[in-house]
């Protein structure tokens, strides 16, 4: 199966994909959920980890090294959009998360030989969202960028090393 | 200036590229050196900390985590594969080394949306080469790589996000 006919296999009637990444997410989460504390949580009560009000962003200070709390958070967030980027193309998906010291870093996921996401990060050590909508669509929009360098670029996609 | 042009400007009548990687190294070795340590070394010798015999090798044990020292030297051979390409095809590249733990990990190097080298470490340890000619021809072989990369595939070298 091509990259382009995995893409399309997943899009609904309207051509519009449908959203997994939040899906994916509490995936994961569940699978890092060794010894049963979440299982009788809610999907919902498991994401409430990601966000943070404006006030409690504020109150955390951004110096130093982040907690690991809230590296394992953004680990795990990147995390599921590489893993939805292959739930949804059947594509395989290398994340690359590096925090550089002091809250700076760079993650990247690569497809075969093509960057599909990349960013920078600073203070992490705030990293959360303002709801579980707002984690939700910033996961949702990072996989359709990532799709979309696919379906522009999928020989480079489909090229491994 | 293309990507294409600017990599055709550096080959010689021949059409083979001139090494380079053995230079940026020195290079970049020497920008590190704020004390002036290494003035009155010849490059030759600076090279000499990347030189392990396979005695030397195996002596070293590969668990915990490998010394700040390795860690360095594996930083500024990957760093400098990056510069030389840089120096080479004048477009902006991206180094991104990810240690896990316990020597194992990973290196990135990217140019715009391309993924121009890749490589799993392990082991790191005991990273370092037979002779200063070994190194320098590994750096080289991996620009080499790197530069067909990008001929390949121009159009994704060039796009920045």
């Amino acid at each position: 199966m091509t990259a382009e006919s995995a893409i399309a296999a997943k899009a609904n009637d309207n051509g519009d994909a449908e959203p997994i990444y939040r899906e994916s997410l509490v995936k994961l989460m569940r699978a890092h959920d060794s010894f049963g504390a979440w299982e009788k949580k809610s999907d919902e009560e498991i994401l409430q980890g990601f966000v943070l009000t404006k006030e409690q962003r504020r109150a955390i200070p951004v110096i130093g090294e982040p907690d690991s709390k809230v590296l394992w958070r953004l680990e795990v967030f990147y995390t599921a959009v590489s893993y939805a980027i292959t739930r949804r193309t059947g594509l395989d998906t290398t994340p690359i998360i590096k925090i550089s010291g002091e809250g700076f870093g760079r993650v990247m996921i690569t497809v075969g030989r093509l960057v599909v996401l990349s960013r920078s990060l600073r203070d992490v050590h705030r990293f959360g969202f303002d709801s579980t909508d707002a984690l939700a669509s910033a996961g949702e929009s990072m996989v359709a960028e990532s799709i979309d360098a696919i379906e522009r670029f999928p020989a480079v996609a489909r090229e491994t090393e």
